[in-house]
């Protein structure tokens, strides 16, 4: 149980150095800034205890290795030695530590008390990764000891990097120019540079400058006396090709300099006032549930730690920054389960995500032509890296048995993929009003997506339809199925929107309309898309039992349970699926499918449907994917099973902050932080307990608050405009902020309201 | 080397108790007489050394083991004890040892000398089945001692089954009837009766009866003089429910009771003259090359004992009666490569065939409802049993690593099938001109077929053609590929022949279309047949390289050598196929696939296309079929590769003769002989070395013989006539039977010619 007192701040009294207590650790207590992720290890460590600062948006590929993100050098490194010995956790006997994830800011603090011989030593230090100057870190370490001492601090670069899958960084140059530690270096691929300066200040203390086992190091020798404390101050500054059109190293050189006058305290003042602002807008508040209220606040937190930086068009990756796991691509995790929290809450942030999309269309572009035969239009990455082409090998989960690779087919086969993207590109244009994305490259994105549906789709003569076949849908275990519910809705809403989009160009930007028509010779193709919306056939409930098959044939699948399914494995890791798996010929199922089709789409299916399809498919579902449990707690809350949802709910939402999850698939290592999951957490609170559902017209919010729960506190961004929410047992507030710029339209349990800037309604339910 | 003077008999003068050896010499020494198999084992053994009389066209099922034909038991076990010890090959000293297939006749002899203790004995016995009476087997059974002794023979009824897969035969009675000794018994699933009569003549020696461990005998006390040859006759007869109106009991006496009164010879006589008209009809001379000769002849035999008995409407096993492997399931085997051999040489054969798949389409009809959803027609069993409903398993080759049974997808998507048979059915019909059977449910055959393909195929709208998806063609290695060029080219003709079968009742059946349409309500579709037939995509050859992709992205394979993708197996019995086998990723293929479809529509490709593709699919092919390398043979004698041709000529004709063969694929058995091969060999001498090839207007021969080989001589039976060709080094000499209908046209070493009844033409070349 949290702290009720606490409810900002993780932290832990105890220090476990087994390697999956220090790898969990790094997960649970990382610090990130959008630009590069810190992993939340502590300063004496280095690659084996999975020391890793990943940066966004720059990816390496080694030799026949998979291509994953760069780890920068450690500029936050720092040791120190009391008479000859050095002092670490992972050494010395600890008589107390601390280390505590501040969530208000992204600040990492450890204080940790060792006893080395007969003597006492204090070391604390904290550190942030600044949103103010994405490439900055700033870290403050002091110690002191109980006795007088001889003590050597060796602090600066550490570039011996943990890396899954080959070295990145070569050609690689340490130096110190000035007073700054220097690292240099270019990516083996591409040969993009990447450099890192660190500046410490040490109160005019003598240094030495020794490089040494990649190592660039400044050392210290003091004779401390006996309970006085020594503090330093680090600044270390990470730069990558692009970012910034002068020299790279001159520019963090600059960064570190800048910082060391600013001070710690000045530089963390500047992120402190930018995280308050974060927490102002996007901070949901749940009363009489403090397990809850952490585990969600947290959830935000790891969203709102890897939001790309500004004018970036990065996008968050599946194991966002924390590590290298999943190669730092982009899934259609990004789109469905994140984006929804920021285009409600922060839609700065869903423009950079999409953006990214736009910027890598040229890629889904090449992925349909080398997938083909026959394919056109935009089949998007199903792990998407800096080009858009995609990063998912076709071999990719290890075989314990035969120690081979298998074949999966996500990478040529999840066609939702690009559909996903379409309806994220269409959402944001519905809920912000805003339509300058489709101007600049949205809607090529939408055509070119349905017209990869087209080339996708066949149609079945007699019985006068489209059909979707060979596919996987969002439950993996069942590789190329015909006609999945979930895929065939998507195609068809892609479809749905590239029409809706032609028709608001036609009416509202004739000129860009006809520009776009003739750039990708698409005109022809419309009455296609006309056709294939009308005739796409999308698996039906039955009439009976209101079940809508997940794809064709499913139900002739054995009928077995999951745990049942799991006996049937002769070894703890194997994966379930992959054509051969033991799920692969039963019903049961990785992930939710047809339900998150019912909660994509919730506005299209009465309740009863729901209902059924929850109570059928949920005893089927393995949740052997993070993304699962989000989307049986939102299809609970929406058909009134709110114990259930709640369940569900706190599955997603404890995920990261519980830190338990698996960390191998096979052979393959995976350990990493889940945003979609805690994406999906957010969706639960607000969407599912909440109730709250935008579209173009209005916000509805019906809501359903668990039991537990007194209040639920949120603020949401519609049409760009900003409002509160406050619903407790008996009532919903909502309050206008006064800049708003209209009247926007509410319905409040089902009540239809308008709520002018400034204003505040109340409505009971 | 063959024994020149001995080009009808397989022999032996070794005896090796290995259980491998006596396994395969099981299927090297069957008999059989398409109604029964008798593997080629001794007197004296039993279940452990796989003694089986496997009866055609009858199945069982024991709980969830697999379907199988049922093995009768064996009314021909004798053994002999000499002073009380018994003699058997596998215990007693052997001091000398000959076995011998005698091919003219299908007659298993063996002789003996044994040694035990001071005491030499000499053991000889012949049998054979009937092909007069087929429910009928005789032994000629005698022994001698070099000094006198005391010996017991008990001989009778063995009914310790060997099986495969459970005990078939239930409610066991063993009983003696007046001198004849019975077993009844009923199959386990459908009850079906099986009984055994056994009747010896043992020259009035006075007999005891025992019933004992499942034996029904007759025990002889004998006071032996040394140096005398004693003598006994054993009639057994094997009666199914069906074969006669009346009691089986009382048929299967009074058969082995007209037996005896017959004699052994006199039963073999009627028999050897049988033979003797089936090799003036069938056999094939080659001079000049014995090797090739003999192994042809042995392949010939080998059809020739598993032809349907008359009437039966039984078609072959892949494994034929050699026991109970591959379920005792007829496959395409049977139509694409054992049916040629028959409609060209023993047409009355092709109509028993036949009219097995007329027989079983309501079997296919229920396969394509059952494996839809929305496929209508005739989709035919992969492993096609009694009733037509398919034996193939969903879950069928075992995985060595996990022991668990591997998914394949042979039964669900190797549609081909019913192309092939619609095949046969119409080139029947070309062939005999005989449209009795086309009649008789043929042509609804072929209409269910291209129905079924109609039901199967998609219409890809963008590209204005039909498309067959999600296959499996004759390479089993590459399973769920699109556009399999086999595949969709036999759906093509599948499409043809139904509008040609239209067409020509139109012409000369009015009535019977008429009655037919309406039957199956099938008019309508009629216009659904011509657009498939003229829009269905059928891959192109390359028009640079001339080759033909075997499927859509066949290219994309990796290209490695068969060598290399054995050598990343890590388990020497693993499947190469199966959707994770090490061959999937690869180009490498498990059979002729391409190189089929050029070998089976050979007149509607030009030679260099042939050549192109041969040379090109060669090297990829990993041969894992007994199939493949009579397609190989005979395209390659087709493009004028002879020695190729002749290459795989002798690994086809030489696989059953030679008995090398692998019996596991994963861990299933599948030991047994290769009628399909020995199809294969027929048709790469005639088509191959003969350039034969016949359609409905004539006889085509274009000979290419072998360097080695001095004459080729065979017969051929077209439009219900009959000549004998002979071709040597210059010439070609075909006579016409006097007793032919009617002149038929020729085209020899491409002169057209006309062939008179009793004329004789002579072509050189």
């Amino acid at each position: 149980m949290p702290d009720k007192n606490n409810l900002w701040k993780v932290n832990t009294n105890k220090f476990d150095n087994e390697k999956e207590s220090i790898m969990r650790n790094g997960n649970l207590y990382q610090i990130s800034n959008g630009y590069m992720g810190y992993r939340g290890t502590l300063d004496e460590f280095g690659r084996d205890e999975l020391v890793g600062i990943t940066v966004a948006g720059i990816f390496d590929k080694v030799g026949d290795e998979w291509r994953e993100p760069v780890n920068a050098p450690n500029g936050g490194y720092t040791i120190i030695k009391v008479d000859g010995k050095k002092i670490s956790a992972l050494e010395t006997d600890i008589v107390k530590h601390e280390q505590t994830l501040d969530i208000t800011n992204a600040t990492f603090e450890r204080k940790t008390v060792f006893k080395e011989g007969s003597k006492k030593i204090n070391i604390s230090s904290k550190r942030f990764l600044s949103i103010d100057k994405p490439n900055l870190g700033a870290i403050e370490y002091s110690f002191s000891t109980d006795k007088d001492a001889k003590i050597v601090v060796e602090t600066g670069i550490d570039y011996n990097i943990w890396d899954l899958s080959g070295k990145h960084l070569v050609n690689e140059k340490a130096s110190k120019k000035g007073n700054v530690l220097l690292y240099d270096s270019v990516t083996n691929e591409l040969k993009k540079q990447v450099c890192v300066a660190e500046l410490t200040d040490f109160k005019g203390l003598k240094e030495e400058h020794v490089i040494k086992s990649n190592y660039n190091l400044r050392k210290f020798s003091i004779n401390a006396e006996a309970g006085k404390t020594y503090k330093l101050t680090k600044n270390f500054a990470v730069f990558k090709d692009g970012d910034t059109p002068g020299n790279l190293i001159d520019a963090a050189v600059k960064t570190v300099e800048e910082a060391k006058s600013a001070g710690f305290s000045g530089c963390l003042k500047v992120h402190d006032e930018l995280w308050k602002k974060r927490w102002e807008q996007c901070d949901v508040i749940i009363e009489g549930d403090d397990e809850a209220q952490l585990a969600l606040r947290y959830s935000i937190f790891q969203l709102l730690i890897v939001a790309p930086v500004k004018g970036s068009a990065n996008s968050i990756p599946a194991r966002a920054l924390s590590g290298q796991v999943y190669k730092g691509a982009i899934f259609w995790d990004t789109e469905m389960f994140m984006f929804p929290f920021f285009v409600y809450t922060y839609p700065e942030v869903a423009v950079e995500l999409l953006r990214y999309r736009i910027q890598t269309l040229d890629g889904a572009r090449r992925k349909a032509k080398t997938e083909g035969p026959g394919f056109r239009g935009a089949y998007y990455a199903w792990e998407s890296q800096e080009s858009g082409d995609d990063a998912c090998t076709y071999f990719n989960i290890g075989d314990p048995h035969t120690g081979r690779l298998l074949r999966t087919h996500f990478r040529d086969k999840q066609v939702h993929i690009s559909g996903d993207i379409a309806i994220a590109m269409w959402e944001y244009f519905k809920l912000t009003g805003d339509d300058s994305l489709l101007l600049e490259g949205g809607a090529e994105v939408i055509l070119e997506c349905a017209r990869f549906y087209y080339s996708y789709a066949y149609f079945k003569k007699d019985k006068n339809r489209y059909e979707i076949l060979d596919v996987i849908g969002p439950d993996e275990y069942h590789e190329r199925v015909n006609n999945n519910a979930f895929t065939n809705k998507v195609a068809k809403v892609t479809f749905e929107i590239a029409l809706e989009v032609v028709n608001y160009f036609k009416e509202k930007h004739p000129d860009a309309l006809k520009k776009l028509l003739e750039k990708i010779d698409i005109a022809h193709e419309i009455p296609q898309f006309e056709e294939a919306y009308k005739l796409l056939y999308v698996p039906q409930p039955d009439p009976e039992t209101k079940v809508i098959e997940q794809f064709d044939t499913y139900y002739k699948l054995e009928e077995v349970s999951v745990e049942e399914v799991k006996k049937r494995t002769v070894h703890p890791n194997e994966y379930l699926g992959a054509g051969q798996g033991v799920a692969v010929p039963t019903k049961v199922i990785k992930q939710a499918d047809v339900i998150m089709m019912l909660n994509l789409f919730k506005d299209r299916f009465p309740v009863d449907i729901k209902k059924a399809n929850w109570e059928y498919y949920e005893p089927r579902t393995e949740h052997g994917s993070s993304l699962s449990a989000c989307a049986y707690a939102l299809v609970a809350a929406d058909v009134g099973k709110i114990d259930w949802a709640y369940k569900y709910f706190l599955k997603t939402a404890r995920l990261d902050i519980e830190a338990k999850y698996k960390v191998y698939v096979g052979t393959i290592f995976m350990g990493g932080s889940h945003p979609a999951a805690n994406g999906g957490a957010w969706m639960a609170a607000i969407f599912g307990f909440g109730g709250v559902k935008a579209n173009k017209e209005k916000v509805t919010i019906n809501p359903r608050l668990y039991s537990k729960w007194k209040k639920l506190s949120f603020n949401l961004s519609f049409k760009q405009d900003s409002f509160a929410v406050n619903i407790d047992k008996k009532k919903v507030v909502v309050v206008a902020n006064k800049n708003n710029a209209d009247s926007r339209a509410f319905s409040v349990a089902n009540k239809e309201l308008s709520c002018k800037p400034g204003e505040t309604i109340e409505i009971k339910y």
